[in-house]
């Protein structure tokens, strides 16, 4: 019993292949939770020496259908992340200015700089996903679009930003509970509309546009990982090592103090 | 044994008068840190309403001498509050782009929009700190910069915005011992540099432009609290209770859910 978190560039995703309620060997909540603590330590720590460095950044992008738990998943990793050193941006709607400019040009705005974790909830991949199943564009213009993110994220790790990709997968079931779940909380029911159903209607289209979005984007320079999310805790615990893992391959250093530094007494 | 948190606007500031090192009642570290879990558990939860409500936003402005403790003071204010509601801009010294603006624009694109909290690190207020201490604009510019800031933050408070300013009191005493502590500790040494100590030696010119800004800017409409914080223990629990006050004060509520979706059943 074994899935891969990631493919290599070029295979065509078929989504139902990959299990969202699948789990790694014997993990269980609990075990999860200790790991979850370890990687979020680590990643605080490393965060500290990326800030410190001030030389390279960190994107982490976050996909996937609502109830996915984008949300929930970013209040984990951040968990131990000087929150001064950390910026997340969650793409909504893009504003009549956003959309007098190309479709990356908002996103271009919101990237990392030195030093940083940036987090995207949501982001440009919205733009060959919602766009694309609402026909908000044509079809010659968001098909250009794969190519054009690949080209934008290129530029950005040429730039020093290192890309780590998410796509929540939960199945369609586990969504139906959620959003009954939303329905029959008094204390969440703000959060639901009748808008959500109607998304839900375009479940197969939404996943169709995902996998062109996995297959097409899946590049060596940032590619993406496919995370089980049926489960919370197993969610949590994998995003929170795949972050912790990109941040130790970068391997931050503190930058060496000013010279001439020993023996200054303060006055 | 008290000491005013605020005084009325008008009110001439003397910042010897007041003691960096105080503590209210017969508070302890141990004691404090109970009521920084309380005030912060709280926050957390009017800040989700806060977010949930969307029509108003909180701005707490933090400002203080080099190691007064603005970053540790963000940290504990921070915990609780889910990260996406919350957003920290630190103020450096601003780009020749920032600088072909008025003092006001790089700080007015920052503030935070409905449903949000933002917490500055630093502020406009620079620009009658740093700014005149160093003789960085004309007198005749920085003179009215009061006035003008008084009127951003009316407008600020008319568009929803609660401001909230928190000075940071340290002793020159106190400062000395964090700032040897920092040279004396090898991990935290890259922090220091020699510009800190030229900074240090205006101390004097530092608090007397600190108490023109926390005299002529201490509004009804946004009025600068004075935090004791040679205790970093006692500093935090202050700003914490500062802040949940006035989020308590805000009394954000949830929204009501969409009609009609009572007995929905998700397919």
């Amino acid at each position: 019993m074994s899935q891969p978190l990631t493919v290599s560039p070029g295979t065509k995703i078929h989504l139902k292949d990959f299990d969202a309620r699948f789990v790694a060997g014997d993990w269980k909540k609990k075990s999860a939770a200790k790991q979850i603590e370890e990687n979020t330590a680590i990643s605080g720590e490393l965060a500290y020496k990326l800030y410190a460095e001030n030389q390279r950044a960190l994107l982490l992008v976050l996909q996937g259908m609502d109830t996915a738990g984008k949300d929930g998943t970013i209040r984990t990793v951040m968990t131990g992340i000087n929150p001064q050193s950390c910026h997340i941006t969650s793409f909504k709607q893009p504003s009549q200015a956003e959309l007098d400019h190309d479709f990356l040009w908002r996103i271009h705005k919101a990237v990392p700089p030195r030093g940083e974790i940036g987090i995207f909830n949501r982001s440009h991949y919205g733009d060959v996903l919602v766009v694309r199943v609402h026909n908000l564009v044509p079809k010659e213009e968001w098909k250009s679009r794969y190519e054009r993110i690949n080209e934008f994220e290129q530029l950005l790790v040429e730039g020093k930003v290192t890309i780590v990709k998410c796509y929540l997968h939960i199945s369609k079931e586990e969504q139906r509970e959620r959003l009954q779940a939303r329905l029959d909380n008094p204390k969440k029911r703000w959060k639901f509309s009748m808008g959500d159903l109607a998304e839900r209607k375009l479940w197969d289209e939404y996943q169709r546009a995902y996998e062109d979005a996995l297959t097409l984007c899946n590049t060596k320079h940032a590619p993406w990982h496919i995370v089980p999310s049926d489960r919370k805790w197993y969610r949590n615990m994998v995003v929170s090592g795949i972050l912790r893992e990109a941040l130790e391959k970068m391997n931050p250093q503190v930058p060496p103090s000013e010279p001439g530094l020993d023996g200054i007494v303060v006055e």
